[in-house]
């Protein structure tokens, strides 16, 4: 018997989606069976789904050509994929997410019942996920299936991309239906143009700029464009930073990448773009991270021109900023009316000297004064000897800035759930990684404390034989967090330090079949562990209190970081900007 | 500086609640400092807000004087209470949830951007809650939080109870404030009264019976009147079934008392539900869980009254159910106005002898003919040599159906998350437990898939050193899964044993510090160890392919069960139920 449980499979191989990532239950069990009958189709189990959907999320950032799946059960099943969906949907990533739903005759909606649950473990997954996927559905039987099927993962590709959650009663799985028969094969709905209007304007814009500056973000990435961009600003020659999603998709050894922006940016890419007169965002959502607390003191000097996918972004700009509603697969369109001046001198002597000074250096100064080592240096030498095409998966807190502020890649894929920024996050994605491209090696640093947020999954490692390699980074609590509580509590380390606890890591690692490498000085560190085919926890012995620098703490514009310059060194980094006194600077 | 989080801490402690369980990050930090400031509150550090909301889950179960808190940041760690505050939901569980938010001038809102996210980790947490808590919001400013704690919490212990989410940007908890002044003690609120009309309707309703029986429901414990309704029925001398979630608030010797009804319900108690003439029900929702999947068999010779706190769920039946709506704290006005017959000796006969072959016996069949060890036999061995007075909290699957299946109770307490029944429950309920009655012992029973799912508390028990004593019925993979693949899918053990796997459970105990017992037969469970003030986990090695006895499936009454009875037997139990061939039993 055909049902539409074997139609979801057909389908999902028709697009190129061989692989789901579940944890079963009753309510979604129709569904996995079919995918284990089919041998061109996998299925793998996790251990919670909240690793299922993170993992999933992962998918189709290692590989756009791929998208994650997942299936879960009604209720709890469900409920545990939020976290892992809204990773997807702030970053823009698409995923497609099942669960089952309870039989329709016993769903409270057939029973006209008003109740908190009329079907057991009965809850409404669709209403819940609703402000975290672009699309969200409970199908009443298997034509709405069909379309559904259809309709949402073209939704989930197109425009600025997302997750979507298809809901699946019990009883339409089991249907039995006609054969699943290829169709016609969709592309990506498109609708965006360059107006006359828009072309005047792209054409005119840098035209009178002295010190333009571009600003590379995700999207560039996300719609496949980061060749063209890179092979037009080379041939510009314009100097240009990044957000940091938009960081693994160049070669960071390109002579115009000038760094990394925002309030963990780097010192020298933050005072460029501070002191830029005209700025080119292509793809970037421009988030509190990126502009700071007060949008109003970011890039006070530049008239700004902002591109972007999604013209909901455009709309919260003020009117100091040009926007323009496009959809990066189209470069070549957009750059081909785009001008730029030969840079100024004084402007290139500027970049230059801001680059020399501050990027791909180790400024921090916490591990000297305290004489221990140094995250910045442990990052160096591990992205330093990654093999060829690794994948890199920091997670959240300290342990992922100090990775964006050190590193220097390729072609090594480096990505983190931007938005969401969930602990735990790490482990499973590297498993999603693995799967979807098993030919890489994959890398994953995170802290303690999210290292052991989804601790379990690392079972699911151990049972693929998978040959992950977990950098933590110990600093014995939750870093980021009492750096805050520095600032702000007086160095309360309530909930971040005190009371905070951990397991031995290294019987962590012989229980799942992990190698372990106690890491205490950078020597420790053995480079052809990195392309050894093992499983590896390598536990990076840090000091507690081991500082992320430079940082922009509240009230104060990107390029004011911490640990703080006087205002005459202050003011001989940004000479182009508002003198310090023109905006109020804090006394240190 | 006296702050609104200094206010929210000073609130909860004049309700008596002293207590939260947390996992900090920079949005909800001042709430977290502030209960370290205050000497009278504690805090305990979660590993995963999914825990931590579980745990809190927990404390009214345990002791319904007091509310379980949970403290989150914004982002993933409010999504990652959902699963938690859906056990609340749905079993009518006061508690109440306090996340952070990003900064008032950081959100979509103030920016009037209708973008997916604005703030850092922004997420709108209150509109995906709303399916799930009985009141959610986010608080505007100081004045709105002030107001909202005193409504909400009352909103949490009143009516129907539930769990209830407040969302408070960073800027409000650190805003100045007045001191907290304890204001005059709120009671619940209630607007439930007996009318001439009921009086007169309960006056007659059992007047004609000769065959009645009560269902306890949850309602009765939840709100504290189970004492009562056993009294009066004790006085009343008529036979009472119960629901599983009413079953801990009795003493199951009670000889008035005939076992637990439903799909995984005891056979004999089914047959008297369904042989009944007249039936009250108290304070149960009757979920499909108890009536089975076609509700309109079930108990279909009997005249139904439904008294319920929430009219929704009375609104649900149809004509032929009496139902009244009543808050079951009143009791006494209820009570007094109902009348039962002297029971007729026919359907005593009947009654003592379904008592007399079905409860508190051991009939299942799976592990004589497979010669392996019964999860019947072991049950019946821990629960009758429980310590007094101990909280006992079975998990989902197959091991909450051998719990409940076994258990004759008297002073113990157990509970599981009925509605929800979330798979990885019941460790950090056992931790909620304990920390809300530190003087009795905790007991968990949990399967191998669900013991991996939060299975990095045990560090939390382990940090604690609290004595939890842990069960795993080992049966190496989703034991309630496979039974059904075995009915529906010709055993295809996709996903529950196919492409499963476990740690070696001996090792994890020695990691997190517990004890372990490796359990093979009967003898091998030692009873000191359940009254030892070690922590200790105790792996029962079950036959992969044990069974639940019985066993309603699909399509079938619920007196109808696996193993099945022939014909004959089935009528020889069922005297005054209809003839199976009147509703078409299907053939076996
Ligand atoms: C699920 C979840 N809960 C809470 C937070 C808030 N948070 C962000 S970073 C952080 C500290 C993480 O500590 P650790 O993983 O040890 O990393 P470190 O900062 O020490 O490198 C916390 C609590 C979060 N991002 N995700
Ligand atoms: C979070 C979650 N995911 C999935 C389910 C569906 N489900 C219910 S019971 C069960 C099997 C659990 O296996 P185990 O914990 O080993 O218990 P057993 O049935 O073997 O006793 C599953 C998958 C669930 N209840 N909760």
């Amino acid at each position: 018997m055909y049902t539409a449980s074997d139609y979801i499979v057909d389908f999902l191989l028709s697009k190129n989606i061989n692989q789901a990532f579940v944890v079963t239950g009753g309510a979604c069990a129709f569904v996995v069976d079919a995918m284990g009958r089919n041998k061109e189709f996998t299925y793998t189990s996790f251990h919670h789904e909240q690793s299922a959907s993170m993992a999933a999320d992962a998918v189709y950032r290692v590989e756009n050509s791929k998208i994650g799946v997942t299936v879960a059960t009604s209720g709890p099943g469900a409920t545990n994929l939020i976290t892992g969906i809204a990773c997807s949907y702030f970053d823009s990533i698409p995923s497609i997410h099942i669960t089952g739903q309870v039989n329709s005759k016993e769903s409270s909606k057939y029973l006209e019942a008003n109740v908190r649950q009329a079907g057991f473990q009965e809850t409404d997954i669709v209403r819940m996920v609703e402000p975290i996927t672009k699309a969200a559905k409970k199908v009443e039987d298997f034509l709405d299936l069909k379309n559904t099927l259809e309709e949402f993962y073209l939704e989930a590709i197109s425009g600025r991309m997302g997750p979507v959650l298809i809901d699946i009663p019990m009883d339409v799985q089991q249907e039995e239906v006609a054969k699943f028969t290829r169709k016609e094969v969709f592309t990506k709905k498109t609708d965006f143009n360059i107006t006359k209007e828009h072309a005047d304007k792209l054409n005119t814009f840098f035209k009178s700029s002295k010190r333009p500056l571009v600003l590379f973000g995700a999207g560039i990435g996300l719609s496949n464009s980061q060749d063209k961009v890179i092979n037009w600003i080379n041939s510009l020659n314009v100097p240009f930073v990044s957000s940091w999603n938009g960081m693994s998709y160049f070669d960071h050894c390109n002579k115009n990448y000038y760094g990394h922006i925002g309030v963990y940016g780097n010192r020298g890419s933050n005072n460029i773009i501070q002191n830029c007169d005209a700025l080119l965002v292509l793809g970037s959502r421009l988030d509190n991270r990126q502009r700071g607390g007060n949008v109003d003191n970011f890039a006070p000097g530049a008239q700004k021109l902002v591109i972007d996918i999604d013209i909901n972004e455009l709309n919260k700009y003020d009117e100091t900023y040009y926007v323009l509603n496009y959809d990066l697969s189209y470069i070549d369109d957009l750059t081909s009316n785009i001008y730029f001046n030969e840079v100024d001198q004084d402007w290139a002597d500027f970049i230059e000297t801001q680059k020399d000074k501050y990027l791909f250096k180790d400024l921090s100064t916490y591990h000297k004064e305290n004489n221990s080592l140094s995250p910045y240096a442990v990052t160096e030498k591990i992205v330093n000897n990654l093999p060829e095409k690794s994948i890199l998966i920091p997670e959240c807190g300290a342990n992922l800035c100090w990775v964006y502020q050190t590193m220097k890649i390729k072609d090594t894929k480096v990505f983190t759930s931007g938005g969401n920024s969930p602990m735990g996050y790490t482990i499973p994605a590297t498993i999603g990684a693995k799967l979807a491209n098993p030919e890489s090696l994959v890398f994953g640093i995170l802290g303690d404390g999210g290292f052991q947020m989804n601790i379990q999954e690392l079972q699911t490692i151990n049972y693929l034989n998978l040959d992950i390699k977990l950098f933590i980074y110990n600093n014995f609590g939750y870093g980021i967090i009492k750096q805050f509580q520095d600032t702000y509590m007086s160095s309360r380390y309530e909930a971040s330090g005190l009371g905070y606890s951990q397991p031995n890591f290294e019987e962590v690692a012989n229980l799942f079949g992990f190698e372990y490498r106690k890491i205490e000085s950078l020597e420790d560190l053995c480079i052809d562990d990195l392309c050894s085919n093992q499983k590896i926890i390598f536990d990076i012995m840090l000091d507690p209190n081991t500082e992320i620098e430079p940082k922009t703490e509240m009230g104060r514009v990107i390029n004011d970081q911490f640990p703080y310059q006087t205002d005459e060194e202050f003011e001989k980094n940004n000479y182009f900007f508002l003198k310090s006194s023109d905006y109020n600077r804090p006394t240190n």
